[in-house]
């Protein structure tokens, strides 16, 4: 089913008008009447809806049923990725964080990236397409960017702070419990005195993930992967 | 440093001339004389070389040292992944595929793929830019794509098969020893009469990844990045 995202759709209304943007996404998959769609408010409601009618601005809609109704969004997850020149391969692991459900994305300004400043409006709506396409009833919150020294002031909102890096540990028996703030660097990963920073916290575990050096949106993809198994 | 493929080097040749393809690559990053660049043969052999000269149509390289010289790909596992009509997307599961050091890649025609062939010339070289993005020594064998009734038949070359499956059993103490072969479908994953046919067979095992409903290419990245923990 075709998925859109309206903000304002609340569990108690009945009909809704779909305009603007979501129309045209819908009238670009040539949606018709009688046909089914999901809608996701991006605040923990996703229901099923019957396109009624249409005319050239807008196109109704009446729920049919609600899918999933949640107060909060309870997923425990923050990740923190480190700015990539490469502006696909961060929107890629946006993506895949998205569609792993997690709750808030931070773009990281390390010593190793590239490119300094990131168009956040950009990646919002990435965020918005990747709840579409993966039909999630939140909309995790993209953060603005912050430097590694900023984020690490932050260390006291989280029970479990874990960094990709190539010489930590295994992730079997790690404790995973609690708010999670996951790091992953750039490209080339962080710098010695970055890690010598993040040891210094002492609240933060150190991951390896496997044998081969792994690009970014690899890393962000399998550590979601190992932490949602 | 720059990695680029020569699938003719050998680890007894001091020096290469670099034409072609390859060439091209090297002028494309600006490589000068005195700088260190990478080569993988595909093969096992992974060097360092340095730029020792270049005229229009050929660039001289030196061998300085070899990083990793192997005789046989040792990694187990090979995977089958349901063609994708987004082309985008199964290229995508390839490089995450040969990032995570596989042997063989296999493109599955299953109930539920869009699209019917595949253009294998433009995965293998896809393949390549791969093992150069992520220097490996090895190029994964890219099979001719298979249904998967043809599939089922080569499942005795295999000690271990797990299929990825909405429905199946999280990986905390699945066996993965001895050579793997990993199925995963494509957008929709496999029907009803698939299932059944492996489930028959009496040698998958049906892993599920986390709660949400992944997408082919998030599928393929998670669960070589379980098995190479």
């Amino acid at each position: 089913l075709i998925c859109i995202y309206l903000p304002d759709a609340t569990a108690d209304m009945d009909s809704y008008q779909v305009g603007g943007d979501e129309f045209k996404h819908l009238r670009a998959f040539r949606a018709n009447q009688g046909d089914m769609i999901l809608v996701s408010n991006g605040d923990g409601l996703l229901l099923q809806a019957e396109i009624t009618g249409s005319d050239k601005k807008k196109i109704d809609i009446q729920k049919s049923r609600i899918l999933i109704n949640l107060k909060k969004n309870t997923n425990p997850i923050s990740i923190a990725v480190g700015i990539l020149e490469n502006r696909d391969r961060l929107e890629f692991a946006l993506e895949k964080s998205v569609e792993s459900g997690i709750s808030s994305f931070i773009p990281l300004l390390t010593e190793y990236s590239n490119k300094k400043h990131i168009n956040s409006e950009r990646l919002k709506s990435k965020a918005i397409a990747a709840i579409k396409q993966s039909n999630q009833a939140f909309l995790p919150k993209i953060e603005d960017h912050q430097t590694l020294p900023e984020l690490v002031k932050q260390f006291n909102l989280y029970e479990n702070i874990i960094v990709c890096d190539g010489n930590g540990d295994k992730f079997e028996g790690m404790k995973t419990d609690g708010r999670i703030l996951i790091l992953v660097g750039p490209e080339g990963g962080f710098s010695e005195k970055e890690l010598q920073m993040l040891n210094e916290t002492g609240k933060c575990k150190f991951l390896r993930l496997g044998v081969n050096i792994l690009r970014t949106e690899t890393a962000v993809t399998q550590v979601l992967g190992l932490l949602n198994q």
